[in-house]
This record gives structure tokens, C-alpha cells and sequence, in this order.
């Protein structure tokens, strides 16, 4: 099932290819709750495996619009993990120092130790998305970061990081109403920002940074998952199972004592 | 006079061929300190004004055998420096927390910001030396962190850090003078490690290290300088002239006001 989600040719990507409305063969939330409650519970185990074995690290990195749910996601599929071996990392816009540095810096930092899960609510990949939209960078320098970024993540796979990939894919109309929404909804005006509105102009140059992004760096090693996120409920059911089956893979053990305790009797 | 001590070929490199009590044309300290003061001059020059112009920032990093001097460089050559805009990184045995992220994350963290000069006292190549000297990393691991490190440095270049590599050369006989006379000095007993004594065994082993990562990261655009350090006055000499020659190329110049004050009177 997961398969159709992911990107990892290395080919050229059309995000027009993906519907945002897609629920595979789900119809809705009831279909799908005890499935989903069965990964929560594995997903709590794998994260005890984990941090009891500290073999590797996990990094969930989220991008999307606006509005496409990178909060409600982190906060629907992954409040449940123990907050002792999780963090939640938040990139807004960079301060001086950060500006003053190279642009994998600040994510750097803040990546997983052995053990820990760390989730980036968008991430280095903002480097060559807003900032080629409105052309702070050139094409070039552009490229020039991917493959920065591309060097990036082998260095962490090399060093037993799983890092798992997800685009949070919506329509425009569907961006349109959450705003709207906002806006209506006193409990959600915090989240409005007269700037979502204005950056609708660039829709379209933002699906051709991001296609460029899938295209350059979703890699069998570390593929880029396209998840239908117009319809909730589908979005963490996929995003849930994306990475429990990711962490899976890790074969992830507790470490085994021999030790006769009797001699300590 | 510099182009005899930078390796940037890329090709096989032998330490042998490098005599560490080279002193160039020089005879003595006396020889050299008016030069040397005009450079120390000179390079408080270039730190104002990268200070001020905020376009690039300077990696000076130090390499070399137990007492190649390390210590006393950063000390004679570095000490004028204006404080405000620079910083001496020391790097020891690793902690369970930096050994618990890749081994470049410790270093990437204190790189430094645009205007600043740092300097490292051991740095990321002690991850492809020590470890591979005691055989706690495989000669495919070395070669696979020799690329992470030379596209970090890409990563530098591509950001305006200027990154400065020194290896302070000595002799095997050089360094068990010293280590006797840390013995033989009660001002120096703190400095004093038996483990050095100990390391001297590997003596041949470091040298081939060391080839490997000269040959490997010694590029045109980042060369490695080879600086004899049995003479110290020598040694301060050469990595003075180094840092000002180098920092020269980066045409550094006072950002300009373009302003009518009397608007102001």
C-alpha cells in the first residue's frame, strides 16, 4: 500500500499526479480506527526498542503548504510517544545568527541522538523552497543546496539515522477554506497570518520548487512520501503507518544481559 | 615562498619529504620580527574589517602529533586578536552525547558566523586519526567520513567561511624532548599525559593517517599547509604569514554609508 505514496526514482515528479483527496480504499474514519489504535500501540513499542537499544535515530520531517497540517499531524499521530526519548523541533523564520551561518546549521544541531525520535515541523528543505519562490536564491544556489542536502542525509543514514521524509499534500480550494476557517474561528485566529493569504500567489511556483525537491532528492535510500492530506483522518492513518513500517526495518531489538545474578546473592 | 608548504593536488602524499626543522631562508627569530610584527598588525586589520563587512568568516584549524604545539600557536600567533569576534575551540575525547549524533555535529555546531574567525584546536579530522590508529573505525568507515568531511568544507566554501588547515609538523625526536621536559618542568607536569608516551608507539600509524588525509582533503580551493614546528619562532612565523596571506584573498573591504547627515542637523 505504501508504495504508491513514495518517491524514489529519481525521476521527474508531477505533483498533479497525486490526488490530495485520495483515501485509498478507506471510505472513512470508522473503517480504519482499530487499525489505526494496533500501529499507535506498535508505534509505542518500536519508540521503547529504540531508546532501550540506541542503535539508531529517528527524524520525521514534515513539509507541506500552508494549512496543510504539519501541527494537527504532529499532534494527532504522535502525542502519544514518550516524551522522554521524542522531541518536536519547529523552524519558523531564521534569526540573524542562524542567517549567519550555513543554512543546515540550525537543523544540524537539533538532529536525533542514538535513541531519540525528533520530529521537524518544516526543516532544511525551506532552504530551497520559500527562498527560491521569492528568488532570495538562484537556481543555481539552489541546486547547489540540494546537493548539500543530498550529502546531508547520507551522512546521517551512515550514522544509523532513519530519516523519514513526508509531504503533506492538499489543494488549493482546500487551503482556501482552512483559511477561511481561521478566520471565522475565533480559537484559530492565533494561527492566521495575512501572509498565508498573499503567499497563494505562489502556489504554482512553490509545486515546481517542491517537484524539483522529489525529484532531486527522493532516494530508494531515503524516499519522499506524498500523502493525501485533504481528508484528515486519511493523512494520520498514512503518516502513522509510513512510519511504522519505516521503523520496522530498523529491526530494532532490546539489548540482551548475561549476567548470573545469583553470584551477587 | 607559501606554495612549498600547501598540499592541493590531490595526489599521494609522504610526510618524509617535509623536513619539520625547515626554517625557509630564515636563521633566527631575529631575522623575522619586524615581518612578524607588521603581519600582527596586519591581521588585526583583516579582523576589523570581516567584523565589520560581515561577508565571510574564518576556520583556522590546527593538526598535529602530541606537543607539535598546538597550544602554543593558538597562544603567540592568535592572542592579539580582538576577542569580540573571535574564538578558540578545543576539541577532547568525545562525549557520550556527541558520540551519540555523526561525528561532524560537535564541530558543525561552533562553526563560525559570518564576521567571526574561530580556530580549532584539534577539529573533525581527529574522526578519521585517532579512530583509525586504533582501529576503532574500518579503513571503509575513514573513507566514507573523508568524503562527509570534504563536502562539508564544500559546504563552508559555498557559505564564505574560509577554512584555514595547518598541520604543525615535528620530528619523533622532537616530541619525546618535549615530553621529557613536561616531566622535568613543574609548570609543565599539567600538560603532562602518560598516554602520549604510549601513543608514541603508533608514531607510524598516524603518519600514514595523516598522508591519507592530505592526499584526500587537500584541494586547491581548501588546501592543507604543512608547517615545520621544531622551530617554534619558525612555526608562529609561517602560520601568521599563512593566515594574513590567506585572508588577504577575500579582499575584504568597510561596508560604505552612503548617507547626507546634515539631513539629520
Amino acid at each position: 500500500m505504501l508504495k504508491k505514496y513514495a518517491l524514489n526514482s529519481g525521476k521527474n515528479v508531477k505533483l498533479s499526479a497525486f490526488d490530495p483527496d485520495d483515501t485509498d480504499k478507506f471510505k472513512n474514519k470508522e473503517e480504519i480506527r482499530e487499525k489505526f489504535e494496533e500501529m499507535e500501540e506498535k508505534l509505542k513499542e518500536l519508540q521503547d526498542k529504540l531508546y532501550a537499544s540506541k542503535t539508531h535515530s529517528v527524524l520525521i520531517l514534515f513539509q507541506g503548504m500552508d494549512c496543510s497540517g504539519k501541527d494537527g499531524v504532529v499532534k494527532k499521530v504522535l502525542s502519544n510517544l514518550n516524551p522522554q526519548g521524542f522531541r518536536a523541533e519547529s523552524f519558523k523564520k531564521p534569526s540573524e545568527d542562524e542567517l549567519s551561518h550555513d543554512f543546515l546549521w540550525r537543523t544540524h544541531k537539533v538532529m536525533p541522538a542514538k535513541g531519540y525520535i525528533t520530529a521537524f515541523n518544516r526543516s532544511y528543505y525551506e532552504d530551497v523552497l520559500i527562498t527560491r519562490v521569492h528568488d532570495t536564491i538562484t537556481d543555481g544556489e539552489a541546486a547547489k543546496r540540494l546537493k548539500h542536502i543530498q550529502h546531508f542525509e547520507k551522512l546521517q543514514a551512515d550514522n544509523g539515522v532513519l530519516v523519514i521524509k513526508i509531504f503533506l499534500h492538499i489543494s488549493k480550494s482546500f487551503q482556501y477554506e482552512k483559511l477561511k476557517e481561521r478566520i471565522a474561528n475565533p480559537e484559530k485566529h492565533w494561527k492566521f497570518d495575512i501572509n498565508d493569504l498573499q503567499e497563494r500567489k505562489y502556489w504554482e511556483k512553490y509545486v515546481e520548487a517542491y517537484e524539483d525537491v522529489f525529484t532531486q532528492t527522493g532516494k530508494k535510500s531515503c524516499p519522499w512520501y506524498i500523502v493525501p492530506a485533504d481528508e484528515r483522518w486519511f493523512r494520520d492513518f498514512l503518516v502513522l503507518k509510513i512510519i511504522v513500517s519505516a521503523m520496522e526495518q530498523l529491526n530494532l531489538e532490546y539489548p540482551t544481559i548475561e549476567i548470573d545474578v545469583s553470584e551477587f546473592s
